[in-house]
């Protein structure tokens, strides 16, 4: 496959460990486009900034059928299939964050970069 | 109209029954975007999943002005105008809701079906 | 730069005034996006039209590190770069609000035109 025929796919997640029902479903998907060869990123703004802290998804369960999963069985999912983490900077404000405070992996961008990378993307689903 | 011209719109729901002022937005979008010819659909994702079990949407009230109509009412008008519903198996998993309970004339997708539709669509719009 | 080259952004803003930690990322992100010379609207929808009564924003304190600012500062630096306000009439009505209650500078359209719009954008970001 060339450069040209990669599709790209951008998911934002806006929920945080506030609404954990909320929270599993774009890395699930960003999962799915990777082993789909498509390239995914997750950009995480308001709320979903505080699903980055370190130690936090770990104690997020998941309801799945019977059982369950952790948060960041999810996560660790995406990111072994290559799946890019990006935060922004206000939220992590907004959330008295720092990157120090943040799991590896996470890249911080602005808005700029942001909205760059939303223009690019052959889709952008937001959460 | 040929084929190649028709334009496609996809509609995510991701708001359940917890926030009825959230619920009738994608379904009117939907049918105004199908009465205009354009192809359109509704994935039901989080918890938008539980506006599709029967007898909720009957339930559900929504505001218009001096009066009100239910949800059903804006499901039905989508549905009429052949507005495709989807729901993705893990969200119904996360609301203890099988196929059986929901209504008819919703079909079950996996995410690297959503992703394909969303990256074929036109325009994705997720609330 | 020709017209064509001209790249265009919407977002959609469906949280209110019960939100505030979810309302200042869209008039952010257009902000930022019409400083890029990115032609750039918001569609207020859902809770979202709360933000838009005269009066709410200049109360709703976003934190930003040590400090804060108001919702109407972020509001304004977006209508100074003249990013477009756009609310839909069932929002409206869903909080009791009509164009008399609304701040200057926004328009109202219906769903067809906001589905014009969104297939029009080079990127639709909802919130």
């Amino acid at each position: 496959m060339t450069a040209e025929e990669v599709k790209s796919m951008m998911y934002v997640q806006t929920h945080g460990v506030d609404e954990p029902g909320k929270t599993a479903t774009p890395f699930f998907l960003a999962a799915a486009a990777a082993a789909m060869d498509i390239e995914a990123a997750i950009y995480f703004t308001m709320n979903g900034a505080t699903l980055l802290e370190r130690g936090v998804a770990e104690e997020l369960m998941i309801k799945r059928g019977e059982g369950g999963q952790s948060l960041r069985f999810f996560m660790d999912q995406a990111l072994e299939l290559d799946v890019k983490f990006y935060v922004c900077q206000p939220s992590l404000d907004l959330h008295d964050l720092t990157m120090e405070d943040v799991i590896d992996g996470v890249e911080m961008i602005g808005g700029a970069a942001f909205n760059d990378m939303a223009l690019e993307a052959d889709a952008v689903i937001t959460f």
